[in-house]
């Protein structure tokens, strides 16, 4: 489920579910224990088999650590993060605009096939059916969580979302690859029969068909981000500067023997308190790149298809329904002048 | 309200409304009294304990700002900040432009139903205020402001807006999730009614109804952006480096001592100007972000849904009003060759 | 006007309209005037109170620029100008493009109702001044140039714009807010009409509709831009860092006494011609944003709408004219093979 | 075929397809060497020629080395790949979505013309072929990976894509510049011809054109994509940082003798792991620009209209021939209420 | 012409057509002629006349050149240049996309008037040279290139474009500003023609003036585009920041006598190699800016609209004609099941 908040920085700051801290606790642990191995080493291990520093070990320590820290200063970090999570957030969103919603196609059918007899209900219902029927099996494929929840074609079947009829002749479709737009040609049927049937407008069938188009679009272009993902070396690239940094880290931040009276180490602070911010934001930071490049996983932040295909289920069939309600009278109301 | 302004460089800075200074006033006092806090520990608290400086208390206190000073160095807040306030105005953006106007569709209606009988009028007279009422509906779970003003649907019906008759049959809706979208059914009821009695040009009965999708559409947009927010690790990534960035000042600007002659310490400001400069740039900053996060709230400068709400229904009403009035004759005007 | 430029660099330095010099000149001389007042103060006033330094008045006023110059180095104004600046282009250049243009209308309007009697050559022109009348009306509002060519309804009537009649009718149309489309129901009106005069294509009526509706969008567009600016505090977080660094240079530029042998002020220039070069670029760029946050005011970078009126208003006429006009006669030509 | 990938950062970082290390192996082997013989340089061949240091070969070289390291801190690299890299990854995904699929022309198709009779069938038949021949025309032009498939048009002949007849014809067309859009004047042909005999309804014909206009559209974009590149002089300004910024690196880098103990010199590591990693990442990072500027290549990253030509041509002939599949008839299912 | 252009780094960067080197060679120049009269100054002509460096004069240049230098580390030309460009190269790309293709139009005409008698054809055929024609008048105000190749409306006469009747026709269109829309309102009188004569689908007949509409806009933007420019201070501030930085590396980066021992300084390279560099890059990235500032030029990466407008003439009438063109019989292919 999606994180919703507001409020102000403190209440931000404590939230656990989606937050920066549930994200990053794991690294930042395993980061720490190396981080503590070599203080360990410098602080102990090189003396004992080093006592005097006759062997220099300690001075090659730490030599080494004003090496790395200057180079640590020269990864710029926060542009590559910048560019990269730009991109990545600007995919997030267009996938999310791509989920479909039957709403506006079923809305339009209740104009387009207003009859209240039996068949032109049944039409209706069916039509409303298939719609969602064609997004369980095309977000199937692209969210772990429908796939864990639809299994297989046949959990569709005694669901009730497909009849067995359906299913063989949805088997019986000549076709390798996918298969998930299969409801959308019986959705056509119904829609040459009504127009054999019925005459309806012209220009509202085409706008439904139209309409049609772009719902069978959004789930298209779900499955082209899903196939062509941002390229993997720019993932690489981002990944081997966030870890390379913090590999850097390890050795250029630890806080060398104030004794030796190091320019910026005159303190010996135990906790790199600075560097675990650094680690929190920036890895943080590339955490959210890695979310939402799939944004329709099981991550805390990750858009819930579930909830939405139930809803929809829910909304669609009250639509369909609605036509045979009745509507209210017209009249005077207070703003009639 | 949004706030308008122009002018130059100095009238623009002493604005308090919607300004830099309300935004940041009440942090930048936290921030002011935490520094002189430390400054009072250091100049006067650690001298009481440590007269001599034998304890090497202050000395410590030094080493450790002149860290701490290096560290705020390497904070990149800038680009972090600019990519994330980037995104936040666009979204920003977005959602105001999803704010939907009757007019258009209204305008439509008045070729569409042009008649001026009483059945006519009374239809588009109430298709105007269906649409004025789905966007009462529909904002109330959006803005704050509206809410208020509407806190339950039977304020609605005692504004006149939905007659009783009408909320029974909203109540009867069958389904869990949210009912904005019905009074847009009760619209497209009347429309096949009109187009049963008086066969209006199938093109324009095409276009409204796809107008009228584009009407639903805006309010849909604005649940989604309501619903799925930037996510939340970003926000927390900007807020703990901005926070945190002035967190590490309130040690790293400390003026120190000038006898000690720490290289650009040789006088004690007692004000520390640069840092609160800085403190109002990237908090106001941050700030503008998180305003704009949620752009149907009730900061200064958020989108005043009121007033639009109030401004539809006035000129909804209005423009199917228009269709009785006299329209002006032909004549030869001052162009006429 | 916009400026239209081409050429090699030295030609586009040397320009004067619209350019960096005519934005800055008078900034640039306050801030060389306070400059050589503080130059003024170190040089001969501080020496005066405290002619053998005793004071050490001037040591303290040296120490204070270097810790200026310092600070100033750490304000990041690129990003900062660069984010901001971005976003005011985009938002120029989409009120551009939201500058209405009638031709499409008319052009169609040109198929639509191709009739050569006076009623329909009546009905083309009138249809065409209400544009321009529309456009007249809505820009007034935006733009300072035609707000003053057109300061009341009245001035309207006198040029001929809007005839007497109509000019009743527009007052008593019921509505407090803006009125500026009411000649756009006018419009529709004389379509209403023409479809029950001539029964035009259907198709083209609601193509017609929707240009209509498509030119009265530009309208609303461009007072939405209007209305809801960029948030005052961004636009205060601009001003504050670049004359916030200006501020800070007064001080931190000033050239120290070479005898005092600080790094980097061996020599006195008097002129301080990097910080001039700085000013004219960071103030020139913050400039680009002011100027084009207002896009159709009276800078010289402004959008000329005074222009396209009456471009509009000339093209609006002869093209409606153009119906009557003989069309050239089909002929084999040269590439008739 | 581009590559899909997920999972955790150990995972990602030791895939070889399509990974950084397989973009970057040769290169950054070439710059080893070169790294490592000028070390061998400065730390054989020069004391060889010059054993006692007196004619300053090895300072020289050293003071070089230092001014190179300091040149190398100045080039602003991060900026320039982050701006051109965001250039190149939009132009790509544009070019990723300008791929046409045939199959909402032909599910459209099968509301159009809904016929079961044989010459209906055929129709259907031939227009869904026609446009995979367009497709395979068209593509032959863009990427190398389906010039290779079909070297000449007789490879589509043969490959009954294209018959003898049709060959004859496509021949005969009169133009000397590109002819891949032959096929859809043929299928507007057939279109014409249904018009005439089964009178469909207008609103879907003129839909069915507008679609395959965009269909056209589709590769005429591949077409420009193709022929104007980003500009020369960007790329090469992008190469030569990257490639200039590693030819300092070659002196700048290199380990000094610790004995002369310039600072960061003192010790030498041998293997420049610092280099190594940021010439991984920033070649890396300049290759996914080099890649993607030409998506439909024979890199591991590039799209794979192979596979997508194929997926298409099934499914092409797959919708068509679901008209005459029976459609599963309406019954009252699990909703049904 | 534009330059195509792939393959490797060397490859690429050997090229001189539109490349880097063509680019910035005269200014290179320039730059290095004026440095080393700067070096001759200062080795020979300073120690001419003050030998024993008793007027200081060497020293002060020293001084000068080591405060250029520092200054020259504080101009944030990337970002800047970043910014720039990336809004120019949006820009660029933009106007080549409203570059006209008269190929859809022409496509939809033959499936509106697909008659074979003389008339139809001969209308089909006058069609295709009007549209032509627009592009002709057109782009002779946008493009230098095709304003040299029709100086005159005369050239396009005698071209064989226009006949002299429309010459006459032409000219007497009443406006004073553009008039290149002219010959589209001749297609639309020989559509209202065709409506009369032949009745077409009117859905057709409004597809049809909706996409010669989209035709009309793509001149009209071009127009805009190149009407209003970047704002000139942007540009300005972009050449001053560029040509500013190179005018400080003047002095700033001389190598200054290694005798003097300043840091940074010990070798005497002659070339100023790093320089050289960064001028080819920041100029070359500036230049990129200029070129793609007026896209139709007579730049070597100006898009070529002559080549452009030759192919549009060709496939035109081939497209028009090919309505006569024998279409294949359709027949059972191999995918025939």
């Amino acid at each position: 489920m999606t994180i919703s908040y507001s409020g102000n920085f403190c209440r931000l700051l404590v939230r656990w579910k989606g937050s920066i801290w549930k994200a990053c606790w794991l690294e930042l642990t395993y980061f720490l224990a190396l981080y503590y191995i070599m203080r360990l080493i410098y602080n102990f291990v090189l003396p004992f088999f080093d006592p005097d520093e006759a062997l220099r070990y300690r001075r090659t320590f730490e030599q080494l650590s004003l090496m790395f820290d200057a180079y640590v200063k020269e990864i710029p970090l926060t542009f590559l993060l910048g560019f990269y999570i730009s991109t990545i957030v600007t995919r997030w969103w267009t996938q999310f605009e791509n989920v479909a919603w039957p709403d506006d196609l079923l809305s339009l059918l209740c104009v387009l096939m207003p009859g209240t007899d039996k068949k032109s209900r049944l039409r209706r219902h069916t039509i409303a059916r298939y719609l969602n029927l064609t997004s369980a099996l095309a977000w199937r494929d692209v969210s772990s969580k429908l796939r864990r929840r639809f299994p297989t074609i046949q959990h569709l079947v005694s669901s009730g979302l497909m009849t067995e009829e359906e299913h063989k002749l949805y088997e019986s479709f000549e076709t390798e690859s996918v298969r998930w737009f299969v409801p959308l040609h019986w959705v056509q049927k119904i829609l040459v029969d009504e127009i054999n049937d019925s005459k309806p407008l012209p220009s509202l069938v085409s706008q439904f068909t139209q309409d049609l188009k772009m719902y069978r679009l959004c789930f298209r272009k779900l499955y082209c981000y899903d196939w062509v993902c941002v390229p993997l070396v720019y993932t690489q690239v981002a990944a081997l500067a966030t870890y390379g940094y913090f590999a850097f880290c390890l050795m250029g931040r630890q806080f060398l023997d104030p004794a030796k009276k190091y320019k910026h180490f005159e303190v010996d602070f135990v906790v790199p308190i600075f560097t675990i911010v650094q680690f929190l934001f920036f890895v943080g930071w590339f955490k959210v790149g890695q979310d939402l490049m799939r944004p329709f996983g099981t991550d805390d932040d990750d858009i819930e298809l579930n909830y939405i295909f139930d809803r929809n289920m829910q909304s669609s069939f009250a639509i369909v329904n609605a036509v045979e309600m009745q509507s209210p009278s017209l009249s005077e109301d207070n703003f009639w002048a």
